[in-house]
C-alpha cells in the first residue's frame, strides 16, 4: 500500500504545470519522504470498512500534499532552514516561492480529495475542510505559545490535537468515508485517531531529548535549544519548586543559542532539570494512558461493519507509531 | 444582491472561531470593502441560467473570501503596506499572522464553496479548484517577470489572464453551475468572463497613470513607481525607439524611490515616453477589442437556457466594469 503511495509520489506527474518556477519546490518538498503517514492511515481505514482502496488513493495523496502545505508554510513561519536533513524551501528559494508553492500545494491537495466518488464527496470534503481550518487553529495557538509563559497543560493538549491530532483522526475519517460507510459508523475511529495522534505528539516531544541521536538523524534537544515549550517543559513548570521553575524559565527566556557549545550547555542544564522531576516518566504515563484511551475507542466499532484482519493491522501500525524510536 | 453580500459580510459570523487571533485579521480584510466583484458575477451568472440565488450564495462567498486570501498573501509577497487605504494584514500584525490567517481564508473559502447543492457539487469545485491553481500559476509567473526584462505582450497576457481573467471567468461558471445548468452550456460565458477580465486588467493599468487622482484614492503612476511591467510598459517597450527604450528601461530598473519628489519626476518622464508612442491609444483600442470579442462569446449562449433580462443586468454590469473611472 505504502508501495503504491510511493511510487505515484516519486512518479510526480501530479506536480508538473506551468510556471515550471511554481511546480519545481512542491516536487522538491514531495521527493524529501517522510512516513506517508497520513495518506497509509487513510487508505487503512478505508481498507478497515472494507472499501475499495483503489477509489482512496487519490484522496489519500491529497492528505499528504496538504500535510506537506502545512510543513512547508510552517518552515516559513518559523524560520526553520533544514527539514528532512535537506534545506528548506525558503532557505532553497526564498519565502516568497514558499507561500505562493505553499498556496498551489492546498489548490493541489483539493484538486486530489474532490477525487472521491460522487457518493461520499461531501462528506469526505467536509472532513477535509475542517481538518484543514483544524490544522490552522492549532498552528495559530503554537505561534501565540510562543510569547506566552503561562501556557497551562490543557492548552499545550488542546493546541496540539488541533495542530497534530485532527490531521491523523481526520485522514481516518477520510479514508473511512471513501469506503462508503456512513458517518456515524466512524466515530469510534475518528477518536482512536485523535488519542494516537496526541500520544504521537507527545512521543514526538520526547524523541526530542530521548531518542538515540544516530536514529533521529538530528542532534538531541533541539526544542530546548529553540525554547519550545513542549509537554516536558509545561510539566516540568508543574512540578518544580520556585527556585528551579525560576531557573528553567530564564533558560526558556533566553536568546536561542547561536554556537552549539552554548546548546549543548543548555540542553545539559535544561535535561537536568527535567530529571529532578522526572517528566520523562510523566511522558510515558501519559503516552500510555491515550494509548489505552485508542484502543479503547476501537472496542466501539460496529463488528459487523469492519474487517478484523484489517483492523489487527491498523493497531499494529497505531502501536508501532506511539512506541516508535525516531 | 450586492446589499444581502455585503449585510452576510458586516455581519461576520462567518469569521469567527478560537483562537480569535487568528481570525481577527480574517474579518479585518474582509471588512476593508472592495467591489464584492466575484461573488456578484456568480450571482448573476446563476440568475442568467435561471438558478436560485438562494442557493448560491454561501459558495459566491467563498469566491470573495478566496479573492482576499490571495489579496492577503500577494500583499506579503509584495510588501504591500496599504490596501484599500488601510494597513494591510502583515503591516498591523505581521507576516506570519498574514500567512496563517490567509491559509485559514482559503480553507474557509473551500468550506463555503461546498455549500452547493449535491446535484451540481462536483462540477462546482472543479471550476473553484482550476480557478485556484491558474491564480497561484498567474500570480508566479508576475513574480517570475519582475526579474526578467524580455516579458513579451503574448506572456504579458498570459499571466493577467491566469492571475486576474480566470478568477473572473471562474465566478461566473461557478455561479452558473450553482443554477443547474450542464457545463457544456456555459462555456460561452466562460470566454466573455475571459475577454472581460482581461479588459479589466488593461482597464486597470491604464487607470494606475490616467484616472482622476481623487477618485482612484491614491497618488497616480504607482506601477511606474514600482518597477511594474503592465501593458503600457510592454507596449512602450515595443514600439519606442531603440534611445528612448534604453531610457525606458533605465528608467524601470532604477530602485523603488524612497521619496516623493524622485517618485514624481520619474512617473512625469515615464509618460512623457509612453505618450510618445501612445501606448495610452493602444491599450484603449484593446480593451474595446477585448470587450468586442467578449459581447460576442455572449451571442453563443443558447437563448432558451437564459433570461434575457438577467443578460442585460450581465452585459451592462460588464461593460461598466471595463469602463470604470477608478
Amino acid at each position: 500500500m505504502r508501495d503504491d503511495l510511493t511510487r505515484i509520489l516519486d512518479h510526480q506527474e501530479l506536480f508538473r504545470g506551468a510556471p515550471d518556477t511554481l511546480y519545481e519546490p512542491i516536487r522538491y518538498i514531495m521527493s524529501l519522504g517522510g512516513k506517508r503517514l497520513r495518506p497509509v492511515l487513510a487508505l487503512m481505514a478505508c481498507q478497515l470498512f472494507k472499501g475499495d482502496t483503489g477509489k482512496a488513493l487519490l484522496p489519500a495523496l491529497g492528505l499528504e500534499v496538504f500535510h506537506n502545505f502545512t510543513l512547508l508554510h510552517d518552515d516559513v513561519m518559523d524560520k526553520a532552514d533544514m527539514r528532512r536533513g535537506k534545506p528548506t524551501v525558503h532557505a532553497k528559494w526564498n519565502s516568497n516561492v514558499a507561500i505562493l508553492s505553499g498556496d498551489a500545494m492546498f489548490a493541489l491537495a483539493c484538486r486530489l480529495v474532490c477525487h472521491a466518488p460522487v457518493s461520499c464527496q461531501a462528506a469526505v470534503l467536509d472532513a477535509f475542510n475542517d481538518l484543514a481550518i483544524g490544522v490552522c487553529e492549532g498552528q495559530q495557538y503554537d505561534m501565540d505559545f510562543e510569547t506566552r509563559d503561562d501556557v497551562s497543560m490543557a492548552e499545550y493538549m488542546e493546541m496540539i490535537r488541533l495542530k497534530t491530532a485532527v490531521l491523523i483522526a481526520g485522514a481516518l475519517k477520510v479514508g473511512a468515508l471513501l469506503s462508503g460507510v456512513p458517518a456515524k459508523e466512524i466515530q469510534p475511529l475518528y477518536e482512536y485517531g485523535i488519542k494516537v495522534g496526541l500520544a504521537f505528539q507527545l512521543q514526538d516531544d520526547l524523541l526530542d531529548l530521548y531518542a538515540d541521536e544516530a536514529k533521529l538523524g538530528k542532534k538531541l534537544g533541539g526544542d530546548i535549544r529553540e525554547n519550545k515549550k513542549t509537554y516536558l517543559y509545561i510539566k516540568a513548570m508543574e512540578l518544580l519548586d520556585e527556585v528551579d521553575g525560576i531557573a528553567l524559565d530564564q533558560y526558556f527566556k533566553a536568546p536561542v543559542p547561536g554556537n552549539l557549545f552554548d546548546g549543548i550547555a543548555k540542553v545539559k542544564a535544561v535535561k537536568a532539570l527535567f530529571e529532578k522531576v522526572d517528566v520523562k516518566s510523566h511522558c510515558e504515563r501519559e503516552i500510555t494512558a491515550l494509548f489505552a484511551e485508542a484502543e479503547a475507542a476501537l472496542s466501539h466499532l460496529s463488528p459487523d461493519s469492519i474487517d478484523p484482519e484489517a483492523l489487527e493491522i491498523l493497531r499494529a501500525f497505531g502501536s508501532a507509531l506511539v512506541g516508535r524510536e525516531f
